[in-house]
């Protein structure tokens, strides 16, 4: 049997979407140093599905001659039964907060199939979402300037700064409506807030990025153009800085933080508060 | 000191973004039957932001007379025996699974400040995600039928059942390209595969919906409109389906799932595997 100690089999198993398997299971790991090879198995509510698994983590076993690592969360006591009698670490991702929470207060809990975001659960909800990215996409990269009352915030920036996916993002996971405004090179000889802004000015927030960042994100899209050159980026980024500061606008600089990373850090800045959908 | 047992005041905090806090205490939650008053605490690095936070805790101890559920996630061992001095029921969302993981796999873990996502840590997986949302955004609502060898999955659909958000969330989340194509009205008197699609067949997969529910949706858009209008929505659906069954294209019916749901359910019938970012 060949052992390898530095790579592990991973699953994600859940009967729903395995998204918070995913979620947690990647922190976890996050703070082991070994390489691992991860698999996801959502909607494993049948015998049927169940053994296809079983039979991954048995190759799994007998190939690299150590147990796979299991995130699960399974709510059917038979196929959970199976899934622990598999030769695998398995580690139920819910299991003991929800004892804890049920020892605290004192309520019993109602273990039920995994359902994330469910739409019958909850319509407003839904529609506050789909909405939210409704506007968003058509308000991303200054495309539209109209309707801005019924925007939550106003993302400036220069282009590849960040505001598009940082946008999409805050509408899809915050149901919050964003616009986003980009600084071109064009505009940059005198460089000032448009007039659209002047009654939003409280929704306003800015994003900067390290000159040679910006180079390397705009090489990735247009390699060897002025607009990807590190004098063009150094000149655009001092002039929108400046405007931030001048019209003192918040902002943040994005160039070592993750998308989610970015959004958060704008709902704290801005005191905006997260809808959880 | 008032009670009610009702409706606990819930925290999520964390030293970083706090989603996966989120995401876990979300779902913990979902099996308990009471109403929650959520806030989340991203960012508590600090003795002032803890102390923000401890405020609140106190208030809500003393306004509610039962004391606030936290679910959280802190490195720094001073700010975490503060927090857990709080007249609040604490659950670390990582502390019992990272223990069992390092005792199962004898390696030691190193906690290490939650950082979901860094771009630092992994450029190529940040540019993969970058270019996924934005190969995903010029393909949306069939504006762009060009690049499809690019594509990793294309959705079809009537307007409105679910296409675009489900496109986002697939690009953002596991770093696909999605294409998003609607069957409008006009197409709809003798519906046919567009020829784009025939050499990519392999990767059509389409999405349908209960009349009632498209209605539902299209009214919240365009009230009254005939485009809402429940005969127009059989009528499309119908169209649509048989096209799908005509074609062998499968599909699936999204009417009571959420965005997270179609998307995973859409991986696990396409055979897709997830890019976890």
């Amino acid at each position: 049997m060949p052992t390898n100690s530095q790579s592990r089999d991973v699953f994600y198993v859940s009967d729903g979407t395995a998204i918070t398997c995913e979620t947690l299971g990647h922190v976890v790991l996050g703070q082991f140093q070994f390489d691992v090879n991860e698999k996801t198995f959502p909607f494993v509510e049948s015998e049927d599905k169940l053994s296809d698994l079983l039979k991954e983590i048995s190759n799994s076993y007998k190939n690299k001659g150590n147990k796979p690592l299991v995130f699960f969360s399974i709510v059917i006591p038979e196929l959970k039964k199976k899934l622990l009698d598999a030769p695998a670490h398995c580690y139920d991702v819910l299991e003991d907060i929800v004892k804890k929470v049920k020892n605290d207060i004192q309520i019993e809990p109602k273990p039920k199939l995994q359902r994330s975001r469910s739409v019958s659960k909850d319509s407003k909800s839904y529609f506050d979402r789909i909405n939210a990215i409704e506007y968003t996409l058509a308000h991303d990269d200054g495309i539209k300037l109209t309707n801005l009352n019924d925007a939550d915030i106003i993302l400036l920036g220069v282009s590849r700064s960040g505001k598009t996916p940082t946008s999409l993002y805050m509408a899809m996971q915050f149901g919050l409506r964003v616009v986003n405004y980009p600084y071109i090179q064009e505009d940059m000889s005198s460089l000032k807030l448009l007039k659209e802004f002047e009654v939003h000015r409280h929704k306003l927030f800015g994003l900067t990025i390290l000159p040679e960042r910006l180079t390397e994100i705009r090489e990735n899209r247009l390699a060897g153009s002025k607009y990807a050159d590190i004098e063009q980026c150094i000149s655009e980024i001092e002039k929108v800085e400046a405007l931030f500061r001048r019209e003192a606008i918040p902002y943040i600089n994005t160039s070592s933080l993750s998308v989610e990373e970015i959004s958060a850090r704008i709902l704290e800045r801005s005191g905006l508060r997260r809808r959880l959908l």
